[in-house]
């Protein structure tokens, strides 16, 4: 017989505001308050934002630094590096060049500082740049080199007739083109049920056809049979998609890109169930005696 | 019954002076004399101090090492890369000026040097420059992505009824947003016993309610009933706090942030026990439904 | 009895075109189409591919880079660097120069910009000049420091009496001089038989004298006996070599250069077996009381 | 009693000339040869030599790279740089000094390549310069950060009577401040016996009194009690350091700077063994209530 499993650790009681406790994206939904602010913080943040965020903050904080440079230069006196134009924005724009040449260590010396002044912060506008781009050439590696899970969960999740046996399953492959090793699955069901006008949560562990396999080189169908075992034998199968409850899913593998364990985060509602469709096959195989594993259509129902 | 455990590896025999053998931040309490000094200290060094004493150590390399070139320019004769000014301090000052314009690879060239000592000096300044570059751009790196268990311990530990038991009782969180996977823990007591004259230490784990969970999105109260497996159950509950003990601790989890297990060791001393307090809740449901963890009231007592 | 077991996650079924599962080279055969592009899988094949390519790849981005700078430098008129040529080409060389000097941060100067749109121009080129050697330089470190299994496996697989038993025994060592801490393995047969014109695969594990050691410094023999818990004991020994098979292989161990635990994939097919010939030793004591080991006989037969 | 066990990988059969199996700094007593070479083993060498060797190679590769593009540049005509001095050794120096600014990128610009040559070689000189710092920023990067288990293990192991019954010891303690997490130990002994004029090895796995604990964060007196099941109880204590024979260790434990698990390979020759002497303790409580641990007295024995 199935059987209420303790929390997993998600600890909240909701009540009938919450919504879902894990994110489609595999993060927790929660918000963090209060907390105390560290240098580290920049680091994690730009390691964790696109491409595109990431080149802006980049550009962003090289114009921003070399307007601020500009600026003290024109403040210190323009002619101590070239010939002052007369305009203020010329002159500006010059020192924003000159301070540029700097920070860059390009140097052409066409404009080169004269002075006391000139010298010292320009020598530390230089030690400056070089620390930042010892900064950026790591948060470019750390971008790139982060062991990072990457599964692909199919967007749709199912109940149908499996071996004579209503089942669940949704599908799960990897996003790039390794070979996820031993790859485990936890799947837990959290139900939210109305008591005396609070919710409270149940927690299920869901028994899996198979919850672990030496590899994974194409798409992976993970089954839950709704036997007597499952909580979710206690309900008709048209019921289970009005119910107010979630899948939570945990998979871990040994990727051979990093080779390490990484882990990966996933959740379903139950709201998304739909009945009685079949996933497609995702693979098939080519003219020339290859396998070919096609990635759109991991979500696809027949 | 409760029962002695076996030293799990302290391998000290405290005397009337000791003071605890964990330090609140994890470290442990041990002196080190004699130890062999090597070049990877540095490194290490560097990697632990603050950002602030971190940056104070750079920017005070890049002053001295440029001051002990610009030295040698002087004593070779400024004439080499500038027009002398007369003035000792003013030759010395475009010396340092020089010197940083190299070793930054900076070169504008209005300095530039002449001769055959200037040209091999200035040719193995770069040559350091960059080397010190790349070492600080490892260092940076290193600082920022070193693998690091990020566990906030309340600074309270509390006894107090729980479930019709005395039980013992603190809390603990991640320092950041980030979730912790499958955290363990492990608590040891430490007890110091006098024996004629000298104190001996002896061990006990400590049951916990819950050792291991599968996720840790918000905070963990981990509780230690006070029942007759304890070794706390051979004193009354008010002289608890005033016994000469330690609690030992070491949490190891998941972190999704470096993808690999990390540990942390924690200690509470028993004076600081609180009794009949209890923690407040750390989080609550907030306007939009989302779950509001606030870091500030981890070690909040009612 | 030997018994088949459940597909270790290959999941495919075979028609009569399929080659083989897993390449000599431990990739899996599969074709991926459709995947979604990201910026991080130019870092991936730029990781994976040989140190020729590689440079190749390196040469050919920076010369490309220079000639669109080279070509925008002529377009906004070469004149604001350097003195006109007359000739297209030569101009184009020079603003290629220029472009270089900027790109690398060398800015002799004898070329400087004049004007704005030089200035800008050439502010943003050295921003990504400095950019892309963060990203060689993580590449390159990336490509050396990457935890991978160094396994080579014995291109040959034998069938042989060993011990009074027709065993089948193939040979591995480490590529490196490291010592393999701990290795694993795990070997299973899958055989492709016939039924209604459709080829089904079939799995079996196969049992081992060995299958983990404590290190490795020189070479193992794995050997599997043919004995009546093994599947291919319902063939006669001249059969075996005929079989439409595959032995897929899985090692770990803890590799010490890395400090962490690594996998190799490989496999065998059942038509390379070599019948009735023995390994020769690979190591030998020379003179001076070492082990000499010698790697090219990993594979050579009697 | 005592048994034989499997040989744990070492695969050597001696004869009389072998040397020990471990060497003292815990690599295995192999030489390889016809190994193939690879782009990956200067890497792989630059990370494990010593910081004086490292630096030298770093010189000596920039001093060669430098003569090799300095004579091309006079070849091609030193006119082009900077003006011909008349004698070829000065002239040779010039072009060092040039492709020495070039290759760190300072680039001061008194002296400038002209013509198309020139600036075709100097612009990829600028480029092999960048890729070079990149690859010992690398490099610098890997010396550091490269886990690395650093037990010091004593110098001394010795037989002595402890609790009543001869016993084997030895010691260990971390070289580092850091504090050893969960430490396993795994001895073996291997025997050297003559048969027929030549050597066999027997290997036993020796039971220690505490094969791991929680903590190290002092010094570990590693103790094997000489009972019936030890394979060394067939021996008078005399006999023992007159033994042909080798004791292989293998010791891991989780290392907190480097937040992973890390191993380390260590052996002692039998003929080593002191009897009657016991270890002095390495550590006693300071003026300050620390426990202070000296680093020198590892290995000292009363």
């Amino acid at each position: 017989m199935f059987k209420k499993v303790k929390d997993p650790g998600i600890g909240i009681s909701s009540d009938e505001r919450a919504k879902r406790f894990i994110n489609p994206d595999g993060t927790f939904n929660i918000r963090h308050i209060n907390r105390r602010t560290s240098f580290s913080r920049s680091y994690s943040y730009l390691i964790g934002i696109s491409w595109l965020k990431f080149f802006g903050w980049v550009t962003l904080g090289y114009i921003v630094i070399n307007l601020i440079f500009a600026v003290i230069y024109v403040l210190l006196g323009i002619s101590a590096i070239t010939k002052p134009t007369g305009s203020y924005v010329l002159d500006l724009l010059n020192a924003f060049f000159f301070s540029a040449q700097t920070i860059t260590t390009v140097g052409y010396g066409a404009m080169a500082p004269k002075g006391l002044w000139f010298g010292i912060i320009s020598s530390f506008e230089a030690l400056i740049g070089l620390l930042s781009f010892s900064f950026v050439t790591g948060l470019l590696y750390g971008r790139f080199s982060r062991p990072k899970a990457n599964v692909r969960f199919s967007s749709t999740i199912i109940i149908k007739e499996h071996k004579g046996q209503d089942s669940l399953m949704f599908r799960l492959m990897s996003r790039t083109t390794n070979v996820m090793i031993r790859p485990k699955i936890q799947v837990t069901l959290s139900l939210s049920k109305e008591s005396n006008k609070k919710y409270i949560n149940e927690f299920y562990n869901l028994d899996l056809q198979r919850s672990n396999i030496t590899y994974l080189p194409t798409t992976w169908t993970v089954v839950h049979p709704i036997n007597k075992n499952s909580p979710l034998c206690q309900f008709k199968r048209n019921e289970i998609p009005k119910l107010n409850g979630e899948i939570l899913i945990l998979v871990s593998y040994y990727d051979r890109s990093f080779n390490q364990e990484v882990h990966q985060a996933h959740s379903y509602v139950l709201n998304n169930i739909i009945l009685d469709k079949s996933f497609i096959p995702a693979f098939y195989y080519g003219e020339e005696g290859y396998t070919i594993l096609d990635h759109t259509k991991l979500s696809k129902l027949d």
